[in-house]
C-alpha cells in the first residue's frame, strides 16, 4: 500500500491558491486554501505553493511518499514548455517565475506546470462535465472569459503558449467594445462578468424607466454580475435584455470555436453559471440560430460540474498524464 | 524494387479533379486532371475518380501494384469517419455517396478519406510552406474562405467533421454582411474573391470619382477579384482601400486562429495569393496591431507553396499516414 498512486494538483490565483490531491480516478480526497499575497514577492509565492502542496498532502492523510506527482496551475502570461509564469498581471510583481522547476526540485516529484483555465478544462475533461467525450472546449466566465480545449486527452497548449484565449476572438468591428486587454471587439468585452455590469450600467444610464436593478445601483452605489442576472429573474426588463444578450454573445463564442475546433461538448464554468439552467438554455437557443446544423445539433453544451475545484483537479490530472500517458 | 512506396492523392473539386503519385517524401511524379461532370450522377462520378486514379498511376510509369494507399479529398458536407459525402453544394445532386469504400474496395488497397481543404492544409504541412513545423493553421481564399488545421502531424477533423471551417467565423454583429453560407457576419463574407468584388463594386456605386476600376467595371459589366487587386497594384485610390481592407479582415481571421489554435504557422493559399508579397505584408502588418504580443511576434505567416496541387499531395499524404502513421 505504498505505491505513489496519488497526485497532488495546485491552482494558483490572484487573491488564493488551492491544492488538493487526487486519486488515479480523479477523486479528490482533500484540499486547502492559501492567500497568494503576491506583493510579498516571488520567492515567497515559491513557498508559499510548496507549502499549499504539503498541506494538501497532510490533510489527506497521507505522507509525500504517496504522491506520484505534482501540477501546479497559474494564471499567464506564461511559457508552458518552460515551466515559468513571465509576466502575470494577476500577480504582481512577479516576472520570470521558474515554478515547475523548484517545486520540482522542492519535492523530488515529477512536476507538470499548466495554464489555470488549461488545467481547469482538463479537470472537467477527466471527471467533469466531459467526462468521457474525446474533445472540450471550455469558457469560464469570471471577470474574464479564459480558455481551454481538450482534443484527445491532450490539452492544446499552443506553440506559444497562447491556445484557447478564447476569450479574445475578435467578434465585433464597426462598433467594438474595449477589452480589459487593451484590444478591441473580444469576446471577453462583451460576455465576461466585468462586461455584464458595464453593459446593465449602460443601459440603466441611457434609459428612465424603473427598473429594482435601477433602485440596486442608487442604493449600493454599484453592480455586481449576480444583480444583473438575480434582477433579470425577478422580471426586471433592463436586466433581462442584457442577459439575453450575454447569452447572444456567448453562442457567438461557442459557434465559432464550433467552426474551428469543433468538440463533442462546450463547457461554460465560472461564477457566471449561477445564472442556472435557463441561461444556458438561451445560449443553446441562439448557437441552434447561429451555427451550421450539424454541430449546432449534435455539439453538447453544459455547464462545468467541478466549480473551483477544476483548476487543482486537471492540474493534478495533468500531473498524473506526465507519469500515466493519455488516458 | 516492387515494395509498394508510392501513394495515389485525389482531389475532387465541382468542375475537376486531380490525381497524382507521389513518392515516401511527399514529391509528386505525376498527375491527371479530368472534369468532374457531378451532373451525369454520382455512380459516374465514383467511376470517374476510379478513372483519374487509374489514369495518374499510368502516367507515373506504374503499376497498381506499387501503390501503397490511396487517399481521396473532397468539398463537404460530409462524414470524414464515415467516407461518406453527405450534400456537396459544388457536386449536385450527389447526396450519400460512399467513397472511400467504393474506392478502396476497387483497388483493394487502404484509403483514406479527408475535406479538401484539410488535404490541402496537409499538403502545405508536409512538404510545404508548413514543411518542418509541428502545426499549421490553413487558409484557402478563393470564391469562399475554406480552412485546414494540423497539429502534430494530425487533422484536426473536429467530432462531426466540421473542424477548421475558418470562413464561418463571425467577426461582426452590429452590421454584418450576409455570407454565402446563409449566416450573417463569417469572415468569408468579407474577405473571399466574391466578398472582394462584391465590396469593391459597392464603393465604385458609393463614389463618382474617376477610377481605373471604375472603367474596367464599365467596359465589362463585372469585375473579378484579380481586377481589383490589379487596379490597386496599378494605384487605383478605390481597389487600393478594398484591398487594405480585405488584409484587415484577414489579419482578424488570422488573429483569432492565433488566440484559439496559436500554431508555427499560418498558410494562405488560394487563388487570392496572386495578389503578391505587397498584400501578405499588409495582414501581417495589421495582425502585430491586432494579436497578443507574443503570437504576433513569433507566428510565422507564409504564402502557401504547392498551388492547386495541394490537395492531391495532401490526400497522399493522409493516405501514406494510414499505413506509416505520423510522419
Amino acid at each position: 500500500m505504498s505505491t505513489p498512486s496519488y497526485f497532488a494538483g495546485l491552482d494558483v490565483g490572484g487573491s488564493a491558491m488551492k491544492a488538493g490531491i487526487v486519486d488515479d480516478n480523479g477523486r479528490p480526497l482533500a484540499s486547502v486554501s492559501l492567500p497568494t499575497e503576491a506583493h510579498k514577492g516571488q520567492e515567497f509565492g515559491l513557498e508559499r505553493m510548496c507549502q499549499a502542496i504539503r498541506d494538501a498532502v497532510s490533510s489527506a492523510g497521507l505522507t509525500l511518499s504517496r504522491i506520484a506527482a505534482i501540477g501546479v496551475a497559474t494564471p499567464g502570461l506564461m511559457d508552458i514548455p518552460a515551466g515559468v509564469i513571465l509576466d502575470p498581471p494577476n500577480l504582481k510583481p512577479w516576472r520570470n517565475v521558474p515554478v515547475r522547476d523548484h517545486v520540482a526540485r522542492t519535492f523530488d516529484k515529477p512536476t507538470a506546470f499548466q495554464n489555470d483555465a488549461n488545467a481547469a478544462a482538463f479537470g472537467e475533461y477527466w471527471v467533469g462535465a466531459g467526462r468521457g467525450v474525446s474533445s472540450l472546449v471550455f469558457f469560464t466566465l469570471g471577470t474574464g472569459i479564459g480558455g481551454g480545449v481538450v482534443l484527445d486527452g491532450n490539452i492544446l497548449t499552443g506553440r506559444h503558449s497562447h491556445g484557447a484565449e478564447l476569450g479574445h476572438q475578435k467578434i465585433e468591428m464597426t462598433s467594438p467594445r474595449q477589452c480589459t486587454c487593451g484590444r478591441y471587439g473580444c469576446l471577453e468585452a462583451y460576455a465576461s462578468a466585468v462586461a455584464v455590469v458595464r453593459r446593465a450600467t449602460e443601459a440603466l444610464a441611457a434609459g428612465t424607466s424603473p427598473s429594482p436593478l435601477r433602485e440596486r445601483l442608487q442604493a449600493n452605489g454599484e453592480l455586481s454580475a449576480r444583480d444583473v442576472f438575480d434582477a433579470a429573474a425577478a422580471g426586471d426588463p433592463v436586466a433581462a435584455k442584457v442577459v439575453e444578450q450575454t447569452a447572444y454573445y456567448l453562442a457567438i463564442g461557442a459557434m465559432n470555436a464550433m467552426h474551428v475546433i469543433d468538440p463533442d461538448v462546450i463547457v461554460f464554468g465560472g461564477g457566471m453559471i449561477a445564472a442556472g439552467e435557463g441561461f444556458l438554455e438561451r445560449i443553446r437557443h441562439h448557437v441552434r440560430e447561429l451555427a451550421f446544423p450539424v454541430p449546432a445539433q449534435h455539439t453538447l453544451l453544459r455547464y462545468a460540474r467541478l466549480g473551483i475545484d477544476a483548476g487543482f483537479i486537471g492540474a493534478a490530472g495533468v500531473a498524473r498524464q506526465l507519469v500515466r500517458g493519455a488516458s
